[in-house]
């Protein structure tokens, strides 16, 4: 499937790891789409991932870049730049660590460098990469800058812990920096929150399949694959949405709308019967539909 | 407990049927904290259930109206400020029902003069309590008017019907009526969103119970309790939260900013393992907090 | 620009009147994005418009339909599957009226049987379309159908009267059938808050001009035009937002997330000047930006 | 006016500068209300500011602590527990700084050091005080906790700069631990969303003025002042409101919920006249309203 939607298009995906990665799909649906890209990640990462591979396969470069150093970040524009000849049009974000969640850190008992870390990994990066690309002036007016973020910025789900912080600290300067670029380039600042994804960041988190079936089963859609965001996010790069900014935009089969599901329900219900000893012929007929 | 809150506030409170309902307990802890009130509800719910006691207890009439007649409101505001010698400081209104979910009718085969009925019943009669009570000038400045609601307003929960588009309504008119009588009259108009409660109404719907329990173990404070909501209303009457206006006040114990709490979540992964007949010993480790 | 985005796909338009409306650009573009399409309006508005040049330019029949009619909406239904041979993709509601507006009822002075008309042809009617098309299998899995709404849904625009009551209902119902149809037939329901446009409809309404300076001076990216809503929608029709459903998104140029900017507070610091009778040299220096 | 509201109540307050903050009018009403408090400054705050005199006026202690230091805010915990002679009921925070805005570092040149440091005086010492207070065990059961915000949190104001990710990042922490605390001891923690308010800090903005104008024009009620703020509160560490949590609640006379007033687009109407050197007679008849 291809619509040459991104025809003439140039853009720069950050965090790209491997074939699971949200960003490997949108890089590899990019070109699909005619656009021209550049890949970057950190050094570690390049390493460990196989975002190698992706750049063959783009015909393009991977620069290294630690998104929250503002000289790697410059030296990142100025390649990028270099690669294209001149200015670009879109930019991805897929950025996020938690050191408290790595280290076992709960919430209540946060080590404050780390989350410094957290906010600076996941969300200052954020700002860092636009800052940098608009002293450079590196995006074409009517460009468009996405960021990857969870429904967690909106709701807590119990062990995402300070990632919930960093993900509302996202999508705020999203919109801080929307209406600064906005009004001055047209440029357009979106996130996108996506369903829970079996990426290497979030397998990482215990309990993921658990509550991926949850999300599964409250959304009418299911939950919304690394694919189907690829896709997604293609449709912000286009010029088809141009005025859709400073938005947070849910992807994801319907969860955040839902409140309860029939099938969450019946499930719920079985697992209340069990806690409770109670085996009679549970039905879950709140109404009829 | 009495603060003397609402000392010589005067105010009218629209559906209590009997001691279950929110409104009752409304009635009974606006009287304990030092107002004067007037009931009223249908005529048959009048005769269904018990609020003649209720009356009693609190001193006063009960105006038997229809909520959704113009005329029968204007006889219930005349009837009031004839009883209170002259106009009043809050109202209540406490209304819902919808003939589709009486009638079993799913809310893809809705009937459309039913849902007429419920939105009639459970939203525009809020419109109305209100204009009628404007046009006759019956609100002392600085009043406050509150109506309940839910969250199925903004989330959808399955079985709850076209009540979730009439609470979405309900919502709606107490901003656009806000604005109006707020700037005129500076009278404040709100809704409470509160937890699922077992009153007589709400006890109709099939599967409440397991809905209860899925909300509670979601809360981190456990549901709102009738009584609860009372109290919280109460501080919507006084003089304490005089510039809170056109809002939407979430009184559920946090379930409105929950996406999954670990409580909620070894319910679900029992119920998942049942499901599967996945009877390996199961943990549910998202995070360690 | 085509893309054939929609290729093979079909669809029904509901609403498009003149060269103006929002659903004539929708219709205009989804044929040149490779879609067929059905058109309908009803009798009147088939009268006074143009809809008639749009199905010629379209190669497409108009069916005569008041969407507030079951039966209407039953024959349209049929007529569009005979016109496509079979079940179509995608729907469009651009349906808004108050008879409360028209006559110049205030929203303190409504009447009644007018609201409940505003309600049925701005908002039920979206149901009714849903409602006829599940009964009668009409569109394929993974189908698309949005309605277009306004942020008066949201926050009260003085004027905009019982329309932000009927928008508020639209999205709900959004909602609660974009559960149904989602879980069934993974049918997604969206609805799209645009821009004030200045269509047949909108032109209508006293002080709109100035209502859309405003909202110019304050959306980073200007209004949304009729023809970006169109491509907009084109997104919500295609296969790459499979995964959207349930939603209010918001196509505004960045309006609904703004506070206040600073070429909107210029002028109204001009404004301020001028009731003040303070004619000194006012700077709007809030930060330095 | 005293209710006995906080009788009994132990609380301690953060942030008093002077007479124009509003949490010395939460102290002087949580006092007239029959609490018990302890006041905390940064040392130069203390030094700059009168808070000698509340202290006094309350009969209390003031304990200098920097809200970002978790050994100050252990020794602020261990003196105000020694100073109650154990636990406590409510703790207020209003606190808020960006060193970027100070310095006039636009919001697209930001100081990353600056940055952090916003981030950490503004929000993150919210985490800090509630993480040592819980970890010293320091609040009863069914206590409360409340965070002063402003809408910058939601949407963007021009010249809000970076404090507009600060707030985003408090109200999700206001979540985030609400949810914890909330579960294992029921303490409910919320954040206030309040009208601009002419404080110390606030003053210091360039362009209040025109801002608070615009503010009190659009909402219904007008602006809440400090003291409006210090009653509502009140209401939130009472025992009325003990099942509110993980919300921020807006205290604005309406403004969060108006699109456009009538006032607020005479204002604007005449700035535009201005600036289109339009001086005919203009109505702004936006409807009938």
């Amino acid at each position: 499937m291809s619509y040459n939607l991104l025809k003439g298009k140039k853009g720069l995906i950050f965090g790209a790891l491997n074939e699971q990665s949200i960003a490997w799909k949108v890089a590899e649906r990019a070109v699909e789409e005619g656009a021209e890209i550049v890949l970057t990640n950190t050094a570690v990462s390049i390493r460990m991932g196989t975002i190698g591979e992706l750049a063959k396969k783009c015909n393009t470069i991977v620069v290294p870049a630690d998104a929250t150093s503002v000289p790697d970040l410059e030296n990142l524009i100025d390649k990028t730049m270099e690669h294209f000849g001149g200015k670009f049009d879109f930019m991805l974000h897929s950025i996020g660590m938690s050191p408290n969640v790595r280290k076992g850190r709960t919430y209540d008992d946060l080590d404050y460098d780390y989350l410094a870390k957290t906010l600076d990994i996941s969300a200052i990066s954020f700002h860092k990469a636009i800052q940098v690309a608009r002293k450079k002036d590196a995006i074409n007016d009517w460009g468009s800058i996405v960021a990857l973020s969870y429904i967690a910025a909106q709701r807590t789900l119990y062990g995402y812990n300070d990632m919930a912080d960093a993900k509302a600290l996202l999508e705020s300067i999203a919109r801080s920096f929307g209406y600064i670029y906005g009004r001055e380039k047209k440029i357009r600042i979106n996130t996108v929150s996506q369903s829970p994804t079996p990426t290497t960041a979030g397998s990482g988190v215990l309990g993921l399949k658990d509550l991926m079936d949850f999300s599964e089963d409250m959304s009418p859609l299911g939950n919304a694959t690394a694919e189907d965001c690829a896709n997604y996010v293609l449709t912000l790069f286009s010029d088809l949405t141009r005025k859709v900014t400073m938005q947070n935009l849910f992807h994801d089969g319907g969860f955040s709308s839902m409140g309860m599901s029939r099938r969450a329900m019946k499930t719920y219900g079985k697992g209340l019967n069990m806690r409770f000893d109670d085996v009679h012929d549970n039905h879950y007929p709140f109404g009829h539909e």
